[in-house]
Order: C-alpha cells, then structure tokens, then sequence
C-alpha cells in the first residue's frame, strides 16, 4: 500500500519544528522516544517519515508527513489513531489535511448511494435537491406528522428530522416515525410527487441497526446519523452491512477546529461511507468562511474510480433569499436545507415552503 | 429530571453576550429562531435557560446554561447533543463545564469495577499501581509476548497494550492476544504474583465485543479502548452489556472537539463507565498544565452516591524519577503509566522495569 499522507499545523519557533515534526511522527506511531526504537524495519516500515516542513504565519509550520502501511491495519479506528490519536490532545497542533492511498478509498468503498443513487430516490435528475426539517424537539408525534404532511404537500425532495429529536417523550421513536412515514405516504399518494422522509437515528450501536431495520419498515427514505457522536468506525460498519437507505450525515460534535472541515466533513466523511453531508453554509450561523465550504463540497463530489461522490447540504441559517446565491456557488448537484426560517412563517409555512421549492425550481 | 447545567466559554463583546447567550440555548435545543417558537411549553420545557454570565478575561464570557429534562431522552447520543452537538461548530466557543442531575449519574451507572474492582482483581489494596505498555507496532506477536513477560517478571501490575497495536499484519490480534495472554499467565504461575493484561481492543462495534469475548476467553484481565473514536453512545452498550472485565479508557482523538478535559476525561468518561481513565500529566510529552490534571483526577475520584469512583492513570511522557512526584500529586489511588521511558533502557528493560516497581513500593 502506498503511504497515508497527513499534514499539520504545529505552532512552534523555527529552531525547535525539526524536533517536533520528528516527535509528531513517533507519536502517532511508534509511542517511543527516537533511541528506544531498537530494530531497522520499524524505522523503515511504521514511523511517519516527514517530508516536507514550510512556514505557515507567524510562529507556526505546515508539516508534511508520509505514514508507510505497515501502521494500518485496514481499520477507520487505526486510520484515526494514526492521524490524530495522541496528538489531538496538542493544543498548539491542527490535523489540516490527508491522502488515502486508493487502495484505502477502495477498501471503505465511499458512498453506497451518492449523489446519483439519491437523485434517483427522489426523481430529480439535475435541478438542486431541496430539504426541510422537522422540528423543534417537545413537539407531539400528531405534531410532527402535521409538519411533515405540510412540507410534502409543499413540493420539498426531503424532509429530515432535527438532529435533536431523538426518543424524548413527547414524540418517543416508535410512535413517531411510523407516524410521519405515514403522513407522508398520503401526501404522496394524493400527489403523485415523490418526497422523502429521513428520520433522526440515534442512540448506540445495537439500538441504531434495530432503529434503521424499523424505519426502513415503516417506510422511511433514509436515515440521518451524527457520526462523530455515534463513533466514525461504527459508521463505517454500519454501510459496509447495507442498511439499505441513504445516509445523511450531520455535523454534531465535529468540532472542527482541530481537523480541518473540509478533512473531517468532506474527505473523511464521504471516505466512511455518508452519502449526503450536512455542513454550516458561510453566512448562516455559523462563523464558516466561503473557502472552506467551497473546499469540503469539492471534496465531497470530486471524481475518485470507483467511489461515488457524496451530496453537499449546506445549512445552518439559510433562507429562502438566498437560493440563487446558494446554487451560484454550489451548482445543481447540492440538497438546500433550510431549517428554522421557514418557521418564521408561522401559519404560512406551506407557503413559505412553496416559494422555497419554487425558489430553486427557477434557479 | 432536575435540569442539566452547563458552561461554555463564548468569546464576545459585552453588548452581544446576552444575545450569543440565547442563540446558543436555542442553538442546542430548538434549533430554531427565538420568534418561531410558538408554543409555550417548549419555551418553558425544552430550551435552555441563561442562568448566568460572567467576564472571563479580555472579550470573553462564561455562560451558565439550564437545561431542561424534556430535551433529553435517557441517551448518551441526546446528552451529547445538547452539551455540544452544533456548538461544538462554533469556532469562538468551548464547553468548560457540565453537572449532571443524580438521576443522570443513577442511570449510566458509571464503572462496573472502579478503583476498588481494579484493586481486588490485582490484589493491591493500598499503594499506587504499576502500569508498562507494549510497544511498539510493528514488533511481532513473539517480541510482543516477550516483553509482556519481561514487565510480568519486573512485577508491574498491569500490562497494557499501545492503542496503536490494532489488527496489523506484523502481530494480528487473533495471534497476538493468546500469545501474551499466556507469556503473562506462564510468569504469574512461576511467582505467584498477580499481574494483569490488557489488550488494545478495535474495530467497529460489532467486531470489538466479538474481540471482547475472545480476548476474556484468551485470558485477558481487562480491556483499553478509545471512547472518542470507538463513540461514547457505544462505550455505554458495551459497559451496560457487562463485558466482565475493567474497561481501561484511552484518550484518542480527544482532543478535537474543545470540550474542558476534566469534563469529558473526568465527568463524562466515568458517568460512561469507564474504570480507569488514561490521560496526560503535565511536565509529559503533551503540554497541560497541573491545575487540569488536579481538577480531571478529583472528577474521576470524588464520591457519589451509588457511583464508583474512576482510576486515575496519569501518563504521556513519565519516568521512574517522576514516580515520587506523581504519587504526592494524586496520592495512592492512582496507576502509574510509564510508557516509553522504560524501553529506552534498551536490554535493562526488565531491571528499569524493577526499579519503577520498587519506586512505587517505596513511596
């Protein structure tokens, strides 16, 4: 296997960062101080080798560092650990970017959907998908359901659940999703428009693969996952067994001012398996800047053999106003989230939803 | 439920701390603007509530956050979520602090073993206990085994794997396990001294408690995971499930997401089960400081009613000189790590080994 290739961010003077690139590599890798590595082949066959160093700002360096194969074994918990384990717990260093090997790419398999797998759910082949959330969380299952028949009358691709409904008890899991599921069967039927419904799977392991086989029972579209809570290598398990549905990713917990997000959400995340990624859009509520959402939706759709590329959904803050705008930097292979502004139009939400469907059907 | 309080660190200027203060309690539970929330039971019931804002240096407020039981469904995904999901997004904005209700603490259970299980099960009621680590990978499964009986002839108390020895081809687990399990249990019937393995278990779900099972059958006396690449929400299954040995918690990949580290080390690491939690002690190799480490070992080891306290196991750059030290600094109920700055003694790796035996012995 060609090597795994990382590059940091490491505050450091210009006289110590030779010193410290080295004691990154022994990190991430061997755990030992340089003289206790006693055998020639580790050297050669596990430690990091440091490639390239280049000043980034003041007081601080780029640190190019090539893992050889022999520190893998194949796993999404091991490529952490050798990416950013131990040294996450530098304050001073950011994990900014890494190259899977293909080898790598064709061992986790990438997206099982893609953006043509949920093109082809949801019979729309070209234009902007469009999405709508489910919410807020103390809402009665009755409640719920109303809000779901109410975005897919008003024509939206995709409703999804909050990430923040979970099994609370004023709409527990299993009254719930069959509720909505149900709720928007019947819109459909008297429509004829496909739309689809992604409820919100949380919990752990064992009661997310029970969850999933229920909501793919009671008629759920997909299923949307906060990776970074659930755990990256149980997503990974969790595509590699087939749930069947698409998987709609959601930042929660992704904290990403130590892995770089267009890393974290747009390599790691479509390298995992997540068919549809959730990210703040810049001007929303969140302090994103424009090149890093241009950076992860490039990440997410850029051509890899054999992979197929994941569906950027940029959110957090956005408004009807700005649909144009969205598909002007995006184009047309992204789903528009737009979440609580909507409901700023109170008892004109169909409606409201309505111009945001029209919105991107003119765009 | 009594409320779930929390404190974030929210760097902003006086005039907009009161509103960044309510966009964060919206942010974490509704998910919705202030002017959209139309029913007043949510209001009441499921967002947070400001309790408190206090200046914390230049441009920087502490903020003190209720939150209500109705945004919580018993999970440690949804508890996740509200602390931290989308603000962890926020790049001017860290978690520093969180108090769980008793019925919260009642309902994970925390550690199975605890100190007092670690103890009996090694037969040391009173002093510091001893800990050396394998490594490094790439060594084969007989070196492996060798130096597991090497540290079990120096009479340390507890062997541990690195967290980088995973699944790779140079020692794979299935050989590797038994093989160390039993260099262990050889010495131990020599002696008679008790001395525990731990192996590095990793993977995906499913695959872990599949290697849990086989690693208690090989002989293992214990088990090191990762909770933040393994996911909290599946350390929880798999302490609730009763694997039937400590669960030996590692710091991986901890350092991404701007949560204080006495709290997620310390509060939730236990509230999760963990029975002994690694971490780094200051003057090591990871640059914290010793009020951190203080604060982190008193979470894991203060009383609470019905809840065993965590083992503390300082680590990340010890040596034997430091022996004295560390134990004025946590007192007896602590394990001492001592990684790689036994190996560097080269072929003395069995007297060094000693020698930190007997520095912990004598102190």
């Amino acid at each position: 296997m060609e090597p795994v290739r990382a590059t940091y961010r490491l505050c450091s003077s210009a006289n110590r960062i030779e010193e410290r690139a080295r004691a990154l590599v022994l990190e991430q890798t061997v755990e030992l101080p340089d003289p206790a590595v006693r055998d020639t082949s580790i050297r050669e066959n596990v430690i990091g080798t440091v490639e390239g160093l280049r000043p980034s700002g003041e007081g601080a360096f780029l640190v190019d560092v090539a893992y050889p194969a022999g520190a893998f074994d194949g796993s999404t918990s091991q490529l952490l650990n050798v990416l950013f384990g131990n040294s996450s717990l530098q304050p001073d260093l950011e994990l900014i970017d890494a190259t899977l090997p293909g080898e790598e790419w064709a061992r986790f398999g990438g997206p099982r959907f893609g953006i043509d797998g949920i093109r082809e759910r949801a019979g729309v082949p070209e234009r902007a998908l469009t999405c709508a959330a489910l919410k807020p969380i103390g809402l009665g299952v009755e409640e719920l359901a109303s809000l779901a028949a109410t975005f897919a009358r008003a024509g939206v691709d995709v409703i999804k659940e909050d990430h923040g409904i979970a099994d609370q008890r004023s709409a527990p899991f299993a009254e719930r999703v069959p509720a909505c599921a149900r709720a928007v069967a019947e819109v459909k039927e008297r429509t004829g428009r496909d739309v689809a419904y992604v409820p919100h799977i949380s919990g752990a392991p064992n009661q997310v693969l029970r969850r999933i086989d229920e909501a793919r029972e009671w008629g759920a579209s997909g299923i949307l996952i906060e990776p970074m809570i659930a755990g990256l290598p149980f997503l990974t398990e969790l595509v590699s067994d087939d749930p069947g549905l698409p998987v709609l990713a959601h930042p929660a917990l992704g904290g990403a001012a130590r892995i770089a997000p267009e890393l974290l959400f747009g390599t790691l995340f479509r390298l995992f398996g997540a068919d549809a990624v959730i990210f703040p859009h810049h001007g929303g509520r969140f302090a994103w800047d424009g090149g890093t959402c241009t950076r992860l939706a490039e990440r997410l759709r850029v051509p890899r053999a054999g992979i197929r590329p994941s569906l950027p959904v940029p959110a957090g803050g956005m408004a009807v106003e700005r649909v144009p705008e969205l598909i002007r930097f995006y184009g047309h292979d992204v789903m528009l989230l737009i979440g609580g502004s909507l409901y700023l139009a109170g008892d004109a939400l169909e409606e409201r939803t309505r111009g945001f469907v029209r919105a991107v059907d003119s765009a």
